[in-house]
């Protein structure tokens, strides 16, 4: 089994957390994303990671390998197997966390010390966060999977890791104040004591650092 | 079981040609996409559809309704649910087909009697339909799904269905040529015979009435 990634990648993360939290053996291929090798494009014609490479077969798309992976290996299941209503229902989660990722694009494409550009995406990181809040209230455990993380916890964590970049991008201008969401903010704690969040961890200096690189077009020395 | 839909939803199509080849009983409740009702986003907080309502639950976004209706009603398996890679193969080639849709859409809001508006989309286009060719070529088999259609064939049908909307609404100056696409061309005079697509299909030129309507600000009559 080997992944083709990249450190910073938060989409190849997800797969690194599915790998960990299996503990299914595997290497890492680290893919410059600026200059990707023509070879490259062979195995995954969009020439995007994450990509995994296994008996001669290749699979891409982050969601799509985190399902293959929980279905080849079931130990632990991370997606609840048994009931459809539930899996859909955690898949629907996951989607709707496209509000926070993308409003956080939004935030490290707009000039953070201009009030009026960070306006409208923090509220829709806001909005994306409260979703997550009530339904972590609704279920009454400590992870969206129950007592351990499950698909909706490891897929929607590379943001959650990221959101601290906020305050060290902007200068201390702006931040999530966490206390509004205190469900979530025991979740991330949590989420940090496990071990499969704990190999691909990345500290919010170094991700604000790769992402200042990335923007002004020089990420050299940080892609992998 | 019942559907919330708008007749000229490409998405909502899904969940209906879903619901149809699985022969699955339920009603459909048309939603005014342009004025929704306040107790639609009880139903669905995105305000979208298609939205599956059923034993008081509700779950929506395409995928993930047509999924669940696979999982929950199994005859017949649209997507092949005994060999996880080659579920994900066809999980891939379903967002592949992106590559066709998202172009389909900024055609439609190009001018389409500028050249220049048009070339970038329609080569897009015609890359991701020549994805959909070959991979038609290597199955050798009628349908991406075998001797019937399977979850490819349903998913990327609407927007195939909408593919002759292109000559229509930029005067005959653009078309896909189909003669470059064999395969697929076989493929959609196949899909026109499924019972399931007969169900929901409209002609080119209504869904060409519906668009310009739609980008003039007034589909009214054509909504539900």
């Amino acid at each position: 089994m080997r992944l083709y990634s990249m450190k910073f990648c938060p989409y190849a993360q997800r797969t690194r957390l599915v790998l960990a939290a299996k503990r299914i053996r595997n290497e890492v291929v680290n893919i410059n994303l600026v200059t990707k090798p023509d070879w490259f494009f062979y195995r995954n014609p969009l020439g995007k990671v994450p990509c995994l490479e296994f008996d001669g077969k290749v699979i891409f798309e982050s969601l799509i390998t985190a399902d293959y992976l929980d279905e080849v290996y079931p130990s632990p299941y991370l997606l609840n197997s048994t009931d459809p209503f539930r899996k859909a229902q955690d898949r629907i989660l996951i989607e709707m966390f496209n509000m926070v990722h993308s409003n956080l694009y939004k935030l490290y494409r707009a000039k953070l010390d201009v009030e009026d550009s960070w306006k409208g995406p923090i509220g829709g990181i806001q909005k994306g966060l409260t979703i997550f809040e009530e339904e972590l209230t609704k279920r009454e455990i400590k992870f969206f999977g129950g007592e351990n993380p499950g698909m909706v916890d490891y897929m929607i964590w590379p943001w959650m890791e990221r959101l601290p970049t906020l305050p060290i991008l902007s200068h201390e201008k702006f931040k999530v104040e966490m206390e509004n969401f205190p469900n979530l903010a025991k979740w991330i704690s949590d989420m940090k004591e496990d071990s499969a969040v704990k190999e691909s961890h990345i500290s919010p200096e170094n991700h604000a650092r790769f992402i200042t690189g990335f923007l002004s077009g020089n990420p050299d020395g940080l892609l992998c």
